[in-house]
C-alpha cells in the first residue's frame, strides 16, 4: 500500500500527477482538510505537503494526530508554527535554494520593468499615443542602472544572486543582513543606513517575526522620491499600508512586487497605481525551478517514510 | 555671432535649451526644413544635428549648400547617406557607446519581461483574476534564465554589455558577428547556426544595407516555438511582416521590441498580440545616457566650428 500524503495547499495538476506516482494523495486542493476528508482518514496522515506561506498552526496540526513530517514546497516556511512542530516531534522540510535563481530573476525583472517603466512604455506604443506624439510625463527619462545604488536586504541565496546580477549592470551594490557575509559588496549595519544610501531596495530577507513590517514608512521615506522598492520575499516584510501611502504621495518613485500581505489579494489602492509593477507570486515559477522544488519535496517525503532524516530539513537557529 | 546649427529631427525642449546656450538653433522640430525656414536661412547652415535613423540623403543635403558637418545624436547613423556625405566632404559624427549600457539594459528588460510574461502577470493581478483563481494559460511556467541559450547578434559595445549581463543570469551566451572577437562566448559562423542553437536572439547589430532584414522568416523559424527575439538595434534588421506572422502563428513564443520598421508606428497586428513587449524606442532613454550623448554631440559641433576634426566621427570601413 502506498504511503499517504495530505496535500494541504492547492498545487497544479501536472505536479500532483508526478507525486501520485510515488504516494497516495489526499488532495484538499487548498480547502480545509476536515471539510474534504473524514477524521478517520485524517487520523492516518503521517506527512503533508504545503505551500510554506500558508498558515499551519497548532490547531491544524491537531487534525493529524500521527503527523510526523511537514514538507514545504519552496524555500519559505513562515506559515508553519515551528515551535509546535518541534514540541510534537514533527520534522519540517523545504526546498532551499531550488528556486533561488528564478526568484532573483523576477526581482531583476520587476526592478528593470519599474525603473524603465515598461508597462507605461508598452501602453504608449499599443494605444497609438507614440504614433500621435502625445506628451507623456510618465515617459520622461529616468536614472539607468550604471552607478545606481542597489541595496539588498538579506544576503541568503536569493540575495547573493540578486547582488551578482546587479553588479553585472554596472551598479553599486550594498546590503544589510543580520551578519556580515564574505561577499564583495558594501555592508551596512542597519536597514536605515542601507535605505539612506540606496535608490532601489531589494527585499530578499527571510520572512518571520523578526522581519515583520521591517520595511515601514520610515524606511520608505529614506529611499527618497527617486527610490524604488522591490519585494520578492513575503508580503509581511513590508508594511503594505505605508507602501501604498508612500507610492500615492510620491514619497518614492515606484515599486515592483511579487508578494502581498494577503495573497492572492493585492489591495485596490495598489492595483490602481501606474508606478508599480505587480506579479502574482511567480518568483519560483519557472519550469526548471518547479522541477527542482519537486525534487526536494519528493526527496523529503521519501526519506521520511523510509525512517531517515529529511535531506532538506528546515534549519532552526 | 553664434554658430548656426540646423536641428533636423525632433528633440526634447530641455535638450534644445542646453544646445541653445552654445549655438544659434534653427529648429525644424522634425518638420521638412524647407517648410520651416527660407532657402536663404538654409543656405547659411554649416552643421546639422539629426537622429541617426532619420533619412538624410543627397536631396536633403542639397538644401544646405554650405553643409560641412552632420552630427547624429546617438550611436546609429543608418539614415545618413555616407557616400554622398563623403563625396561632398561633409564630416559625419555620432555618439559611440554613450548609450550602450542604457540600450543593453532595455534589451535585458525586454527579454525578462517577455520570457517571464510580466505584462500578462501585472494584468492578472490588477484585473482581480488572481484573487478569483481564474485559470490563465498565458501564466503557465516558462523556462527561466539559468542554462538558457542566449544568442547575441552583433558584438559591438551594446552586444558585449548584453552578453555580460546574460552571463550573470547563469545563461549560456553565444554570438554571431562578421568577425570573431576576443570575448568568452561561443562564436557561431553564421546567423543561421546561432538561431538553431539559441532560444533568445538578441539583435544588437549595426543597421545598414548588409543587415537589412537579416532576421527573416527562416531565422525566426530556427528559433523554434520556445524562441524569443529581442530587437534594440533598428527595425530594418528584422523583416517585420515575417515577425508578425511568426508571432501570430506561434512559430516563436514571443518578442521584445524597442524599434520598428516605420517609427513611430508599430503595426496594428503587432500591438494586438499578448506575447510581445513593446517599447517606443527608449533604449538610450536614461538621464545619464542623454547627458553622455549630448556631450558627444556638443563636442562634435564645437570641434567642427573650430576647424578641428570631429572627436566622435563615424568610422567608415
Amino acid at each position: 500500500m502506498a504511503d499517504k500524503v495530505l496535500i494541504y495547499s492547492r498545487f497544479p495538476k501536472t505536479m500532483m500527477a508526478r507525486f501520485a506516482e510515488r504516494f497516495e494523495l489526499l488532495d484538499t486542493a487548498g480547502k480545509p482538510a476536515q471539510e474534504v476528508f473524514s477524521s478517520d482518514k485524517l487520523g492516518d496522515v503521517r506527512a503533508l505537503l504545503t505551500g510554506g506561506g500558508r498558515p499551519l498552526g497548532a490547531g491544524a496540526m491537531d487534525l493529524f494526530p500521527k503527523l510526523g513530517a511537514i514538507v514545504c514546497y519552496g524555500t519559505g516556511y513562515d506559515g508553519v508554527d515551528l515551535k509546535t512542530a518541534a514540541a510534537r516531534n514533527i520534522a519540517v522540510g523545504h526546498s532551499p535554494g531550488a528556486n533561488a535563481a528564478s526568484v532573483a530573476d523576477i526581482a531583476m525583472t520587476l526592478m528593470l520593468a519599474a525603473t524603465r517603466r515598461i508597462l507605461v512604455a508598452d501602453q504608449y506604443v499599443r494605444s497609438g499615443d507614440w504614433a500621435a506624439s502625445k506628451p507623456s510625463p510618465m515617459m520622461r527619462p529616468q536614472a539607468g542602472m550604471p552607478g545606481r545604488r542597489i541595496g539588498v536586504y538579506g544576503m541568503g541565496e536569493v540575495g547573493r544572486k540578486i547582488a551578482a546580477r546587479c553588479a553585472a549592470f554596472e551598479s553599486e551594490v550594498g546590503y544589510f543582513s543580520r551578519s556580515r557575509h564574505d561577499v564583495p559588496y558594501q555592508y551596512f549595519p542597519t536597514l536605515e543606513a542601507l535605505a539612506d544610501w540606496c535608490s532601489v531596495l531589494m527585499v530578499a530577507v527571510r520572512a518571520g517575526a523578526e522581519t515583520h513590517h521591517a520595511v515601514n514608512a520610515d524606511i520608505l521615506k529614506r529611499l527618497g522620491e527617486d527610490g524604488y522598492v522591490v519585494n520578492i520575499s513575503r508580503g509581511s516584510v513590508i508594511d503594505e499600508k505605508a507602501l501604498v501611502a508612500a507610492l500615492t504621495d510620491k514619497l518614492i518613485a515606484g515599486a515592483g512586487l511579487d508578494v502581498y500581505a494577503k495573497e492572492p489579494h493585492a489591495p485596490g489602492a495598489l492595483t490602481a497605481l501606474p508606478n508599480v509593477v505587480l506579479a502574482p507570486h511567480i518568483g519560483g515559477h519557472t519550469l526548471e525551478s518547479h522541477v527542482a522544488m519537486q525534487d526536494c519535496a519528493l526527496a523529503n517525503l521519501t526519506a521520511f517514510f523510509a525512517g531517515r532524516p529529511l535531506p532538506y530539513a528546515v534549519k532552526t537557529a
